[in-house]
C-alpha cells in the first residue's frame, strides 16, 4: 500500500483552516489507506490550529503568503499569484511531490490553475467540473458540467459526456456506468440543436448511452453520468442539495420525527458525497464546497485518495 | 359577479379526458365564483365522459375533428389543424366567446396558437412560459421562463422580469412583489454577460429587484419572482416538483410518519399550485402539466378564472 500524497488548500472554505484541517483529521477514520497532506496555506495560521487540535502528525505545512481576494482576476490569479494556497498546492502535484489536489476555493482559480500548469488530456478543450448529486438510490449520480462552463456546444457535451463515463469506471468492478443527457423532455424533437446533436454523437461512441433525463428524474438516480451545460448544472445541483436540509427544516422541529427522518432521508445528505473532480485535467484535481464542514472535507479527502488508488488501476 | 367563461382543451392531459373534466368538476368546490366551460374535444368522447359522471350542467361542448400527433409540426399546428382543441379553444378565446383558456396539451402548439391567434402585449417578442415553484413558505414563487425559450437573451431575461412582476402584482393587494435572476453565485462577476447585463437593468427599471438567487435558494422562496432561461428553468421545476413525491417515496413507508409528513410537507406539493400562465399573450392562457391529476386541473381552473378576475382589477 504506497501512501498516497495530497496536497490541501486549507485557506479555501466559508468556515476557516481549523475545520479544513479538522476534516483531515476526521478522513484518518473513514479509510485505511495511508494517505499523508501538505497543508498548503498561511503558516501561522496553521500552527495554531495544529496546536490546537493537538495532532501534528502525517502534515507537512506549505507556506504560502498570496492571497488572492475577491477583487483579483480570478482567471489570470494562477500566473500572478504564485505563492497563493491553490497554485502552489497545483506546483506541487505538478512537480511529482503530491498525487492529487483538494480546495474549497475558487473554482475559476482552481480550474486555471489545474489548466495552465497541469494540462488538459488529449482531444479535450474544455475540462469541466463534476459533481456527485444524491439519490434516491443512496448511489450518487455523477452530473457535469456544474459550473466551470456555462455556454456549452455540442463537442463540450459530447466531451463531458466521455469524462463522466471513465471517472465513474474507476470505481465501478467491471460494471459499465450509464451516461444520460439532460433535456427538457424524452421526445427526440425537444431540446437545443446541441443537445440533438450531442444525443446522436454520443449514442454512437458509448454502448451505455440511455438518451435523455429530465429534471424531475435527477433525484431518482436511474443513470450513473448526467451531461448538461454548466449553468443549467450549477443551478440544479444547489437545488438537490438544498433538499435535505429544507426538508430537516420542515420537518425536524419534533424531535423524534427529526431523528426517524434524519435516519431515512440521509441518503439525500449531500455532505456524504466529498469533493467535484475536475475532469479533463492532466491530474486528479478535486473541488470541495466553500461552505463544506469538516465531514464534507473528510469525504473530499476519502474521494481525492479513492481516485488516485482508482486511477492506478 | 359575472360568469367567467373559460375554454378548456379536454384531449390533451396524459391521463385523457375524464381526469380533465373530473378536475373541472372539482373546481367548483373550490370558488365560489361562477363560471362556465366549453368542453373542446371529441364530442363522442365527452359525451361519454359526461353521461359517466353524471354531470352535464354548465357545460358547452365545441367538437374539434382534428388531432395533434407527434408527427406533426409543432410550430405550425396552430395554423395547419384549425379544428383540434388547442387551435379551437384559442379561437373563441380570440373571438370573444371564452375569457381563458386552459390546456394541459403540447406547450409549443400552445404557444404558437396564443401568439399567431390572440397576439402578443406590446414591446413583448418572445411570450413566457411561467409556473409556480412550491417553497417551504407555502407561498409558491413565479419562475420564468420554464420551457417556451430555450436560448435567451438580455432583452427576453428583463422582459420576463417584467411579465412576472406585473403577474404576480395582480394577486398581492398593494404589495409589490420582489424579482430576482438565477445566477450561479451572487457574486456581480459570475454568471453569463446576458445576466449580468439583465441584472443591470432589472436594477434600473424594478424598484423591488433583489439581484441573484442561486439554486440552493429557490426553495426557501425568498423571492415572488425568479427570472432564467427556458432550459434551465425547465429542469429546475421539474427537479423541485419530483421533491414532495420522492420525499413521500423515502419516508411513507411507514402509514403513521407517512401521515405526519405528508401534512407537514404539502406546502411542497406541486399539485397544489396549478397551471403555469402564458405571460406575454394578449389573452389568458394557462399551460397545465401534461401529467396533471384531475386536482391538479381543478386548481389550474381555479387558477384561470382567478387571473381573469384580478386582469378586470
Amino acid at each position: 500500500m504506497h501512501t498516497i500524497r495530497l496536497a490541501v488548500d486549507v485557506m479555501g472554505g466559508d468556515y476557516g483552516t481549523r475545520t479544513i484541517i479538522a476534516g483531515i483529521v476526521e478522513a484518518r477514520s473513514l479509510t485505511t489507506w495511508p494517505f499523508s497532506v501538505r497543508l498548503c496555506g498561511n503558516e501561522k495560521t496553521i500552527r495554531e490550529v495544529l496546536s490546537l487540535l493537538q495532532d501534528e502528525t502525517g502534515f507537512e505545512i506549505e507556506n504560502c503568503p498570496d492571497y488572492i481576494g475577491q477583487n483579483d482576476i480570478a482567471a489570470r490569479s494562477w500566473k500572478q499569484k504564485s505563492g497563493s494556497p491553490i497554485v502552489r498546492a497545483i506546483t506541487l502535484q505538478a512537480e511529482g511531490l503530491v498525487d492529487a489536489t483538494v480546495s474549497a476555493g475558487d473554482t475559476r482559480v482552481l480550474l486555471g490553475a489545474a489548466i495552465f500548469i497541469l494540462g488538459r488530456l488529449p482531444d479535450v478543450t474544455r475540462p469541466a467540473l463534476a459533481a456527485f448529486v444524491p439519490t434516491i438510490t443512496g448511489r450518487p449520480t455523477l452530473l457535469l458540467d456544474v459550473g466551470a462552463n456555462l455556454n456549452c456546444r455540442t463537442e463540450h457535451l459530447v466531451t463531458f459526456g466521455r469524462l463522466g463515463f471513465e471517472y465513474q469506471k474507476l470505481f465501478f468492478d467491471g460494471y459499465l456506468p450509464t451516461v444520460a443527457l439532460l433535456n427538457i423532455g424524452k421526445e427526440p424533437y425537444k431540446g437545443t440543436s446541441a443537445i440533438l446533436e450531442s444525443a446522436e454523437l454520443l449514442n454512437s461512441q458509448l454502448s451505455t448511452f440511455r438518451g435523455f433525463v429530465e429534471g424531475s428524474q435527477v433525484l431518482r438516480g436511474e443513470t450513473d453520468v448526467i451531461v448538461c451545460d454548466g449553468f443549467t448544472g450549477n443551478v440544479l445541483l444547489k437545488a438537490c442539495e438544498s433538499f435535505f436540509p429544507l426538508t430537516m427544516a420542515v420537518l425536524g422541529d419534533d424531535a423524534k420525527l427529526g431523528a426517524q427522518i434524519r435516519e431515512k432521508m440521509t441518503i439525500l445528505n449531500p455532505e456524504h458525497y466529498g469533493a467535484a473532480p475536475l475532469l479533463g485535467i492532466a491530474g486528479t484535481v478535486l473541488k470541495a464546497h466553500g461552505c463544506s464542514s469538516s465531514g464534507a472535507i473528510a469525504r473530499s479527502i476519502v474521494r481525492a485518495v479513492d481516485t488516485v488508488r482508482a486511477g492506478r488501476g
